[in-house]
Order: structure tokens, then C-alpha cells, then sequence
């Protein structure tokens, strides 16, 4: 265990009731004592550390100027709120962030009252505080609500669509745009291009600018009614028009690591008469931890690390990793075939297009967090010939799913979608799984939805992805490390709709679609050395199904199983729809499908929260075993066979 | 029939290519024919009309001027395209626009080489038209893409990502912003304001304008490298900021409607050797037919009309529509409770929460087109103890899926989801059907999804989402007019997972979940003629389910038919999973889910639709019968009971 750091000031102060008792002078020390506790909590549990250095300073000036709980306070994603939760209350369990019974890593409802509303993915934040500024304004009663997201967030959609209605909030809305000039990955767009020249092209706000700003540009009462002309409007103009067009009072820039600054702007804000405001902050990730700051990704996601050297906790070497094994496979079928194109919305890396992109960099696009767009995007692309494989994760494609209907599945347009992190997650926990894209991609018509069972399937359905040219296709895989399989020289054009039968028995069946094979298989010895000779089949599609290999394995096993890392409606659900529809059903069939439980799982390591899921290698051979004995005439009593 | 309009010039243009070998001085002639004909078609077929008449001069502009349809041309939404219809080769066909087998009432693919992207949701242009410029610029291939683009679409999200994203595709993107001030509702928003600041603030650019515009704004190469400096780029500025700050070349207002102004401004930037481009046209909806200007709505959407007078035909006295007893019914809630407030996504009228804004104004929030945004902006106000409906039509909650399963059920907010346009919808076709929500939401830990069968039970489920403050709840309910039963003096508060028996018999067992229940009843009468005892259920939820009385009505009846207004994996496989989870099947069910089928139906009338897609009386005796027929030992032979 390394050493905590000193904390003399910090210890004192639990609550931002605390801290707001402290003079002014005392923050700076306070600041950078939670700066250190941060690094040190970071470096036991690993986890997002560059965000939330890049707010220490900002963290501290929101709760000693606002009024939270009672002001709300809406972090967007959520990453950056280690310094938030130690200074509210949770300083005790810091260092189980991210772990089983810990802390989430983001921000949640259920854990404080000053985390007012949770988040994970993007650009919610501005909607959120939107809520709660109208839900006082309408009750009457006291309370802002205030959204700290970050640059790149602003350029998801749905930030613009909350800016384009802030405006009836008045003074009860706050923006604080925290620019870091990167979110995961370098910045992309012209919102972003547009956020540089900003800050590149005049200083940051004093103290005295701030006061004549606000003195201009926030007026009292007195002014209000020249305010509204069009030419005071236009008056009012000092750089941040975009955010003015949309109907905001925009201050800044402000050094985001200056209290001396800070506080006092954000005492003006606060008592401001007029609003919605926008108060531009420049920060910079990784601030105040050396290695973060040297990093290229500024320790965005990290390892346990020690603290004085900033290494991090090597991985134990191990199989590929999926994305990596997709990317790689990607370069291949990018070098037989010049339309192939890929697509990532701000995860070049975690994706694996970021290998594309070094290999082909024409021929890769990060469109930044804008899913939607990405999406529609691939269609036009896919529409006047080219191949795209838009990479997006499994919870994120969530965002884009009108587009994936409406654009691609209507149209039957061949995009590709490379669909990673499918399945549960691990430390991320439930706002990340990718519980439910087999779901709502198998209802739609046209598609093609496969899962790869190993990161050997992978290469083949990138294979098979690419060359499939008449519809919209669907690989799905998830996140970590493949399970160690060799790699195919020659990748195999898959036939659509098409299983395999990976061991052959008679007595059980398990049909498996994507990684849980592994698990089947290890069933499937306990099975058989219990004396149930049992067949395994990996289906790879659950979209459109192998009706044949389906009929076969269900009348000709006593009893057979599906299993999906998905929940509800999806593989397991259309293998009963056509065993109805066919009517195998109807004279008696043992058939159980094995699927992600109807609860939001909290983060765990992957394979204790697949256990908890009820679909490991255990519960299939129980799932197998009761299914066996189960007492059909007592609960079909009455039904007439 | 109305006497078909004189047409002369219309008459000798078949094709963009024919067009283009008029004089410019024919045009003028030509677009008041082409205006001329598209009442008349309309007024025949009903659809949209105010969108198409207030781009005619730009459509005949646009095919005149660009290279169509090698310039791929792409029209947001696509309601406004009866005039690019009729002179893109479909004039023999525009009499059946929107009717069975005729042509769409947007643009669609499969039609015509002129409609490279079919549209139906709003704000997918610009990402589309994107696509076909960077694809064209890999290809080494001419071909520029043009998204023309309302300023109510400007305000979803994904407008904002494609701008955002655009400056990589340099000259080859136009953006023609037609801006009529007026989406199908008034505009709200900050983007909305701005453009309203923009043409108010100064006179349309004039053909001398436009030319000093050009020379020094959208320079040739001798200016290219003046331009990259700041300095310059600064300059350029003259009141199309905010779309500057993102990267386009800004060049308007121009008069939509005055082709002197139109073809040289379009010319210019066709010969533009930088961009991307966006032009600011200002148009008039419902231009140039007299009772189109006087009407409130412009003539978004109307019925049959007498071309001399304008009069709609009316729809024959029927019982009320859904969205009308919908609203009606928030009115009560409102009235009881005022924490109720109602959110709608541009679509007032549509959801009938302009009847509840009527009652209560500060209560009820047209967010603009932004579902993204008006699901979290309701998951805010829950947060906060208000007691949101958001009502969105099926369909266009598939853009805030994200937001629903992140914000709304992670969090288990009780956010109320009214769900207009269940099922499917007759003449706007397969963009707009609500074919997948029951799937996709059904899917989610902590919903409760209901499905009204009639507008007495809609009043009933209004009421019990009202009280349901334990975690999301969903209520759909189909487009147009309820069946005729009466409406509850005093609403009923349905118990969570409780499904009713309509119709109490013993042989056969159907389990209705929505608006398909009058079928089923129908179905019934004809089951019971041929002497097999029927049960009709109205099952209520979706989820959760009733397992009791499935349980039952599957135990006690030989055999059973689920029937849904939903695609796969939806309130069938629900049935079925429950159904296999508790072993019912073991020893043999005859049991069969009817749903809709894998396909995306065109346009016709609802109960064409309903026939087709095997959802009508006649199809559910049909099922039952071939059910009880079924030689069970044939299919599961070898299945061991």
C-alpha cells in the first residue's frame, strides 16, 4: 500500500457545507490537497484520473460559490467527479472506486444528494440542469441548476438541442463549458477549431474585466429594458457569439486553475439577474501530476500506477484484445478493397480505428461524439458506393438508433456496424453494458446481426461484414481480451444465417451466440461427465437465424438451451418465436433461454458480474439440469397436448 | 375529377436535362406551371402541400443550376418534394402520391435516381449529403452532395453534428437553408431567434450583392492563402456567424422565391472553389396559393381540397382521435396534480399537447425538434419532482433511445412516455410506422410499457402513468380515431401487470395487446360459429406481463395466439420467454405470436396494412385454425416429451 498523502486542510472539510466556511485563502491549499488525494486514490484503484485533475480548482470554486445540494449540480459524463465525491461526503470509500460494492466511477443518484443526476455518457448534462432550473422556476422554489461539460461534449447533438432551449431558464441555468481541448481522444470539428481561436486569441479575463463585463453584459434591473433592443444585443458581442446567437451570456475565458479568478466570476454568475449564462473555462487535463500532463492522453483511463514514477500496473500478458484484433482486420480488408472506410465517434482507439486510420488515414473518420451523425453519415457514404464500418460501442450506438433505422434498415443500406463492448463491461458497470443491441437490431428488417464467439470469429465476420453488400450488417463482440485462439491467416467469408456445430452430443444442446462459448463448452464437460452427452453450437447470427441447424438441434436433443450476453428479446427470444412459429413447440419442448437479467448491474470484475448474471458455466449446467427434471404435468395441467 | 391546370412549358420538361435547356427567362413561366400543378395533384390526393409550394422556385433553381442527379441532392424530411417529384420524371405518377402502390410522399430511393436519400424524419440531410461528397472526393469522382434544409430541422442535433463535421468536405457540400420560419408549428428556440434576428435585421442580398459577395468571400486561388489568416477570416464575418464559427461560408438571406436572385447565387456557389457552403433562403410556406398563406398551419398537411376554394374535405363525424383523448385526458391529470407538465418534440397538435398548453402554458414545453433533448430535459423535471409526459410519436423516440434507456431507466425516473403513432400508419409509410417501440422498451429493467386498446382504456392508462411514480411508464396507442366507445367520466387506475378478460370462452385463448383487440373480438364471433369457445384477454402490459393469467389462459385453452401491433421480439416473445422460463412448453403448447412482419410496408390505407401484414380478424381465425390442425408429430419427431 503507498503512503496516503498529508492532508491537514482536507481532513477538516467533508461537506461543502465545510468548505464553504473557509476564507478564501485557505482554497488554494485545499485545492491542492485534493489534487494529491485524487492522484493517490487513482493510483490504488486505477480509473479516470486526467479529467478530474483537469477540475480540481473548478471542483472546489463550484461548491464553495453554489448552494449544492440545493443548486444543482450536473457533471456531464461524470468522469471527472473523483474530486466532487470526496469533497461531498465519500472521501471514506475513494478508494473503492470502479470495484465490486464501491463507488461508481461516474456519478449516481443513489449514492449522494449532490449527485443529483447520474451520467456516463455524454452531453446530458445541459438537459438535465434544464430540468431541474424549470422544475423550481415552476414550483417556486430556490435553486439553479448548473452543467459542467466538456468541450468535446459540446459537439454531441443533443448539447446544441439543450443550448437551442435554455433561454426559459433565465438565471437559474449555468453552463460552465470546461475546455480542455480533448476529450478522450485529440479534438475534431469546427466546434472545436472555433472553441481555439477563442482562447487563442485573447487573454484570459482578470478580475477587473470580470467586473466590467458583468457590470456591461449582466445589467441589474436598470438596464433590462435596453438590453432587450437589438442594438444593445449587438453590442453585447465579445467573442462567444455562437453561444449569444443561441441565446446565452457568455463570459470567458477563464483560467480554470486561477481561484483568485474563479471564485469571483462565479460569485458575479451567481448573482447575476439574467441568464442563461455560459462561462467559458480553460483547463488543463492531467494538471498538476507530471506523467499525466506528459502523457499523450493526459492518464484519461488508467491502471493502479505508483505515484512518485506514474507507472502504471502492466496488464498481464494475454490474448489480443478485440478492438485491436478488429482494427487489424479492418487494415486487411482495407488493403483487398479501396471503398472500405471507417467511422468511429470519438474513440479512435478504444475502437481499433485508430490502426485504420495510421494504415489508411483518408479513409478513417472520427466524427467526434456525435453518434448520430456518424451513422448517417456511413449511409451516405455506403449510398454513393463505398463500404463503411462505422466502430461504435454497443451503449453507444443506443444514441443513433433512429439512424440506424430510419437511414440504414429502411433504406437497406450496406453499412457495417463494428459493435464492441457488447455484453457487460466490468468497472464502467450498467451505463456502459451493451446489454440490449441484439434486441433492437434483430426487430429491425434487413439487418444481419452476428456475434463473434472468439476474436478468431471476429476476423472472420470483418471478413464476412465487408464483403456482404446487400443489406446492413452487424458484428458484435466484447470488450477485453480475446480468449486466446490463433488468429486465421486467411480470414473465411462466412455463409449468412449460417451456425456451426462446435462438439457434437445427443442429449443436451447448448446454442450459444458470441462469448459465452467458452462457458458452454466447460458446461458441456461437467454435462457429459454427469453422463449427458451434449452438443455445443456457436449460431454467430442472431439475425437472420440457421432455421435448419435450429429444427435440427431442438428435435433431435432432449433438452437445449440458448445463451446470450444480451437481455431480453433478442437471440433467445426469436430461437422460441421460430420454435413457435413452426410449431415444435406444440407437441413439448425442453427449451430455456439463458440471458442477461431484467436489473441495471453495477460494475465487478466481467466475470463476477456474468456470475451474478446467472450465465456462467454453473448455471448452465444447473439451468440444463433443472430443466431435465422438471415436473412437466404439473405446470401444463390442463393444457391438451 | 377538378379540371387539370393549363401547363404548356411543364409539359415539354420531363427531366432535370430537359429543363436546363430553357432560356433563364422561361423559368419564371415554368415554376408558376410547376406551382400550379402541384395544387392540383395535391388537392386530389391530399398530403403535404404549404412545404412543396414554398420551394418551387428553389427546386426549379437547384435541378437548373446543379449537375442532378450526379450532384446528389438531398431534401431534409422530404415532405416538400412533390415539385422536385414532378420535374425528376414522376409527374405521370404524382396523382398517387401517398395512396396504395403510388408514389411515396417523400423521397425514397427505390423510386428515382433523383432521390439519392430517402428522408421522412427530419435533420438527416446534411450527414447524408456528407457522405456522397467525401465518398465522391475518395473516388476521385465528381459530384458534389446538397442538403436543403428547414430551420425547423436546424434544431435537432444531428443538423449541429453534420455542420460540425463538414469543412473536411471542402466545395463538394452545399447547405441551402430554407428558412420559412416555420417548421409544422411555430418555431421556438434560440436557433429559430437568431435566424429571425438574421433576416430582420437586413435586406435580401441583391444581384450586385451577391457578385461583391462572391469576389470577396468564396475567393478563386489567388485569395487561398490570404484567406487562411485570421485576420481574414475574421473580415468575412457580415452576420452568418454562428454557422461561420462552425466552418461554412455563409451567403444570404436570399428571396426563395425570385429566380433572378436564386440562379445567380446558386451559380456562384456551384463555381466556388472553397466551402462547404451555406446558403440562407428565405421562402414563404404555402407560397402562392391563397388559402394556403391565410391558413394558420400554411397547408402542412392537408386532405382532399377544392383547388378554386381551398376547402379540405372533411372526414366523416367519427369517434374521437387518440391524440385528442390523450390531450384531454392530461388536462384532468393537470387539473388534479400540478406537478403534471407535458413535453412535446415540435409536434403540438400531433400529441395534443397543445390542448393541455392551452389550459396550462408554463406547464407545457415545445422543445423543437430535439427528442434527444426533451427526454432528459424530462428526466431533469422528474429528478426534481415534477411529473413529466413526454409525448413523442413511436417512431421518433427512436432518437432518443439513448436517452430513455441512460437517463430515464437507469435512473428509474418516472418519466410518462406518450407513445402517439403505435403500429402502423397509413399514408407516411414505413418511415413512420411505430412498429418497434414495445421491443425496444420492453427490453429495459424498470419499465412498465402499456398499450391502450381503446381511447377509454388510453384515458385509463393517462391516468395510471399520472400516478406511477416509481420508475418509467410507457403508454402507446395507434394514430387516428378511436373505436367509438365511451370515454370514462372518471378514469380508472389499472393495476401495474394487470390484463383484463374481454371474453370469457374455453377452447381458444387470445391474448391482445393493443388496438388489434377489436379484431381479435371480431375474430372471436367467427371462432365461436365454428363451435370453438373463445377467450379474448386484453393483456394490458407488455411489462410486466400478467403472468397469472397467461399462465392460466395458456394452461386452460388448447390453444393460444398472441396479437400485437409491434414487429419481433416484443410482447409475443415476451409471452414465450415467460412461457419457456416456467416450463409451460415442457410438455407441449400449442401457442402462436402474431406480430407485424420482417419487412418495412409501404403506404395504404391502416387496415390494408393490418391485412397485409396478417394482423386482421380473418388472419387470426386462420391462425387458430391451422394451429389446432397442425400434425404436432410430424415437426417433433425425435423432441422427447
Amino acid at each position: 500500500m503507498a503512503e496516503l498523502p498529508e492532508t491537514p486542510l482536507l481532513d477538516t472539510v467533508n461537506t461543502p457545507e465545510e468548505l464553504r466556511k473557509l476564507p478564501p485563502e485557505q482554497l488554494r491549499q485545499l485545492a491542492d490537497e485534493l489534487r494529491q488525494e485524487t492522484i493517490s486514490a487513482v493510483g490504488s484503484t486505477g480509473g479516470h484520473l486526467g479529467s478530474g485533475l483537469g477540475v480540481v480548482e473548478l471542483t472546489t470554486a463550484i461548491h464553495y460559490v453554489f448552494d449544492t445540494p440545493r443548486d444543482r449540480l450536473v457533471w456531464d459524463v461524470g468522469h471527472q467527479c473523483y474530486p466532487h465525491k470526496i469533497l461531498t461526503g465519500r472521501r471514506d470509500r475513494i478508494r473503492t472506486l470502479r470495484q465490486g460494492g464501491g463507488l461508481s466511477g461516474f456519478t449516481k443518484r443513489s449514492e449522494s444528494e449532490y449527485d443529483p443526476f447520474g451520467a456516463a455518457h455524454s452531453s446530458t448534462s445541459i438537459s438535465a440542469a434544464l430540468g431541474f432550473a424549470v422544475a423550481n422556476k415552476l414550483a417556486g422554489t430556490p435553486g439553479r441548476g448548473i452543467a459542467v461539460i466538456g468541450d468535446g461534449s459540446m459537439s454531441a447533438g443533443m448539447a446544441y438541442e439543450a443550448m437551442n432551449n435554455a433561454e426559459q431558464a433565465g438565471n437559474r441555468l449555468v453552463v460552465i463549458l470546461n475546455d480542455n481541448d480533448m476529450s478522450i481522444a485529440p479534438p475534431v470539428g469546427g466546434l472545436s477549431a472555433y472553441l481555439s481561436r477563442i482562447v487563442s486569441s485573447r487573454e484570459f479575463l482578470g478580475v477587473r474585466d470580470i467586473l466590467r463585463k458583468f457590470a456591461r453584459r449582466l445589467p441589474r434591473p436598470f438596464y433590462a429594458a435596453a438590453r432587450k433592443t437589438d442594438e444593445f444585443a449587438r453590442g453585447m458581442t465579445m467573442g462567444g457569439t455562437l453561444f449569444e446567437e443561441l441565446g446565452f451570456y457568455y463570459v470567458g475565458p477563464i483560467d480554470g486553475h486561477n481561484l483568485d479568478h474563479l471564485i469571483p466570476v462565479l460569485e458575479n454568475v451567481r448573482d447575476a439577474e439574467e441568464g442563461p449564462i455560459l462561462v467559458h473555462v480553460v483547463t488543463k487535463k492531467g494538471k498538476g501530476y507530471g506523467p499525466a500532463e506528459a502523457a499523450a492522453d493526459k492518464y484519461h483511463g488508467v491502471q493502479k500506477f505508483d505515484v512518485i514514477t506514474g507507472a502504471q500496473a502492466k496488464a498481464p500478458p494475454g490474448p489480443p484484445q478485440y478492438q485491436n484484433v478488429f482494427g487489424d482486420a479492418l487494415i486487411k480488408e482495407g488493403e483487398r478493397d479501396p471503398t472500405i472506410v471507417a467511422i468511429t465517434a470519438a474513440m479512435p482507439s478504444g475502437t481499433g480505428v485508430d490502426r485504420f486510420a495510421k494504415a489508411f488515414p483518408d479513409r478513417a473518420f472520427d466524427v467526434g461524439i456525435a453518434e448520430q451523425h456518424a451513422v448517417t453519415f456511413a449511409a451516405g457514404l455506403a449510398a454513393q458506393g463505398m463500404r463503411p464500418f462505422c466502430a461504435i460501442y454497443s451503449t453507444f450506438l443506443q444514441r443513433a438508433y433512429d439512424q440506424v433505422v430510419h437511414d440504414v434498415a429502411i433504406q437497406n443500406l450496406p453499412v457495417r456496424f463494428a459493435i464492441d463492448r457488447a455484453g457487460l463491461v466490468g468497472a464502467d458497470g450498467a451505463t456502459h453494458a451493451g446489454s440490449f443491441d441484439v434486441t433492437y437490431l434483430a426487430t429491425l428488417p434487413n439487418f444481419v446481426v452476428m456475434a463473434a464467439a472468439d476474436e478468431a470469429e471476429l476476423v472472420h465476420m470483418t471478413h464476412t461484414a465487408a464483403l456482404h453488400d446487400s443489406g446492413p450488417i452487424a458484428l458484435r463482440y466484447p470488450r477485453g481480451n480475446g480468449v486466446g485462439v490463433d488468429l486465421p491467416e486467411v480470414p473465411q467469408r462466412l455463409e449468412i444465417g449460417k451456425g456451426r456445430i462446435v462438439r457434437e452430443g445427443k442429449t443436451v444442446a447448448i446454442l450459444s451466440l458470441g462469448t459465452r462459448l467458452e462457458e458452454a463448452l466447460k458446461a458441456a464437460e461437467v454435462l457429459e461427465a454427469k453422463g449427458l452427452s451434449t452438443t455445443v453450437a456457436d449460431l454467430r447470427f442472431a439475425k437472420p437465424l440457421d432455421e435448419a441447424l435450429i429444427r435440427r438441434l431442438l428435435t433431435t436433443h432432449e433438452v437445449a438451451v440458448t445463451i446470450e450476453e444480451n437481455a431480453v428479446g433478442g437471440f433467445g427470444a426469436h430461437v422460441l418465436t421460430l420454435a413457435s412459429d413452426e410449431g415444435l413447440i406444440d407437441g413439448g419442448l425442453k427449451l430455456r433461454t439463458m440471458r442477461l437479467p431484467d436489473v441495471f448491474q453495477d460494475q465487478d470484475k466481467p466475470e463476477k458480474q456474468y456470475a451474478e448474471a446467472g450465465l456462467d458455466a454453473d448455471h448452465i449446467v444447473q439451468t440444463v439440469l433443472k430443466t431435465l427434471r422438471h415436473n412437466s404435468t404439473e405446470v401444463t395441467e390442463g393444457a391438451r397436448a
